[in-house]
């Protein structure tokens, strides 16, 4: 089964789906429950109805487009991903997975496929974090990795998950959310590197082994105020002083590790009062630690806490360190690995295993379901940037072999 | 002339007007034309209305309230400070000498005085940087200090200050706002210290004799953003760590001069995208420099563009540098600086020439008027916070010795 990718329509509705943005082009944000994501939903829903697929969503917002099988016995087979953009990113992030996987759909039926088992096309709710601070938020519910609390818990500018997602039309029970483990036969997410490897070295297709460990931390560093000009040097407890000793050493804990997989990340640092003429009472740090190795990740986290026992004492700050999460990696399945193989074989493309370093919706589909991901080359390694960048070639080879892998999976 | 201070009624006042916040109590937070900034104008004005002074504005909104002399040619004294302050800040600082400004005339017209020059009590406009990231930004236009370009160039959330003021009701040109020098006879502010020497050594009172030199910057670092889980640690220049590693200095050349009166404050520290998942490609810092010693000051700054060059080479990442102000210090009149100390001496109050270390209207109406400052103790030097606190007998004594300062003054 080679099914030819319609290369014109899936760049131009990946540009359409750019220009639901908050921010101006080529800037993309499209925050979860927000105008433009909504927006986006609305289109992508017209989109699968017009190619005849069978739309659900869940109480969180999580949307499945199904091509129904000869065989609605048979678990489906699945692919997704999410199409929720950071603040000022790009355009190809998630949305690789979803448009190209509608594609896929598309292409094998022209081509005359006729699957055994049903295919889902998954849109997955807030696969960034940017809003209620976890990422992943609707592969961590479907999985049963994150329970129903999680509505009343999970806060967005003093609003709840369930108010938000409620204002959003979704109101449904989130109990109703999960999918029982086997719901799918298999998982696939097509999506862009997010790495330089596989643009250096000219390799088309990247074959994903494995999802890097990834751990989050909120740090609440509380020191005394005052008048910038009043209270003299010797006599400060300034947060923000601290909090960048601290953010400093959350670096240089990553670097100490020596491996070239250990990445640290201060990408949030908020200062209150936040006013020039006031030393800053309170900082908030927001960081992100990754790593393939388990050991490694947790021995960068434990290097983390005692800097912040270190730089609180030595200041005369106290330092409050909340994990938010702290994931274990995801192993993709063998026959997954193989079937992407294969199809990358039978179309002649140049293919290479690696694994990944970011967080994807696949590492929680992968407890409830056989998963594997499909990567494509992105200009300079670049993501989450204005400038992230894939060409449509690029992502042509990845929609055929993504459509080559949900045939083959579906025809078992 | 010795007036008898209400301090109950003053302490009341200073409640009512602590209650136009934008953050719950005790917080204070009231930044200028917003709608508390407008709401406490409008209760001041009718509470100097019903002590029969006679109130101007201008066209940034410093208003006078005059009570009229017997000679009207002559140039009056004058009296003042500002309402304005910072998020989370307290209910002192400025608000002692406009409530104790107008406490100080009731009570010599309560003792029978007449005045032979007019005295004006003045509410300067935005003390405080807070909105347009210049502080002082009422009496640098009174004293010609800032010229009415200012209008156009200072900006709030995109809006420029002629619209932002027009907004709230304040249409004139700001052509008009400069007095000439001579104006004013004289110039006298009452104010907390913001500082603990008094409360320390159990003074009543602090007679001012010269303003620390302010000078204040913006940095902005730009960097490359990228994936927090792709972009390994070798690759990065993080913005937000150039931005740690730049305060820290700033902090070190502070405390490298070895003077006491050397301070320096990373007050503001933005960082974009703002995103945990997201390496920071920009930051912004806001940098607050003091010294009584200009040399010392300029030797910090400096010091700063140097430590921004190094950082900025060594992190492949780029550092702009804009000065917002540097203002040099000024010198109180020798005359005010009397009249206050023989007012001390009339009521047996102990008091102490001191410099200020902070930055007050005063700085600049000394440049077009002889002035001094009265400070009074105030808790454990705490300022810019909502736990600010003077006790109602020292702001009692401060307007004790105001109004015996005035008097003399007036009088003249």
């Amino acid at each position: 089964m080679i099914a030819t990718v319609d290369s014109d329509r899936l760049s131009a509705e990946l540009a359409t789906l750019a220009s639901f943005s908050e921010s101006p082009a080529p800037a993309v944000t499209r925050i979860v429950f927000g105008e433009m994501d909504l927006r986006a939903r609305a289109w992508l829903k017209a989109l699968v109805a017009e190619a005849s697929l069978v739309v659900r969503e869940d109480a969180v917002g999580n949307t499945f487009a199904r091509w129904p099988g000869r065989d609605p016995t048979l678990p489906p087979v699945a692919t997704g991903s999410h199409c929720d953009a950071i603040p000022n990113a790009g355009r190809f992030d998630g949305t690789v997975g979803v448009l190209g996987g509608l594609e896929a759909i598309r292409a094998l039926r022209r081509a005359g496929f006729e699957p055994n088992r049903s295919i889902d096309l998954v849109l997955f709710t807030s696969e960034e974090p940017t809003r209620f601070g976890l990422g992943c938020l609707g592969s961590r519910l479907l999985s049963g990795s994150l329970d129903a609390s999680a509505g009343e818990t999970l806060k967005s500018g003093g609003r709840s998950l369930n108010e938000v997602r409620a204002a959003a039309g979704f109101t449904g029970a989130l109990t109703d959310v999960p999918l029982r483990p086997g719901a799918y036969s298999a998982f696939v997410e097509l999506h862009i590197e997010q790495g330089p490897l596989l643009e250096r070295d000219l390799i088309d297709i990247g074959v994903v082994t494995a999802i890097a460990a990834p751990a989050s931390l909120r740090l609440v560093v509380d020191g005394e105020g005052g008048h910038a000009g009043a209270v003299l040097m010797p006599d400060r407890h300034d947060a923000f002083l601290a909090a960048a000793e601290i953010a400093l050493a959350i670096e240089a804990s990553a670097r100490s590790t020596g491996a070239v997989d250990t990445v640290a990340t201060t990408g949030v640092c908020e200062v209150f009062p936040g006013a020039i003429n006031s030393v800053p009472s309170r900082a908030r740090l927001e960081v992100d630690v990754r790593d393939i190795d388990l050991a490694r990740r947790d021995s960068v986290l434990a290097a983390i806490a005692k800097a912040c026992d270190e730089v609180g004492t030595r200041r005369g700050v106290t330092v409050r360190l909340e994990p938010i999460n702290a994931d274990p990696p995801a192993q993709c399945a063998a026959p997954i690995v193989d079937a992407i193989t294969a199809a990358c074989g039978a179309r002649g493309l140049s293919h290479r295993r690696m694994i990944s370093r970011a967080y994807h919706d696949s590492l929680f589909m992968a407890r409830i379901a056989p998963a594997g991901m499909i990567f494509i080359p992105c200009r300079g390694g670049v993501s989450h940037r204005p400038d992230e960048y894939a060409s449509p070639d690029a992502i042509a080879h990845g929609v055929e072999v993504l459509a080559g892998t949900l045939a083959s999976l579906a025809a078992r």
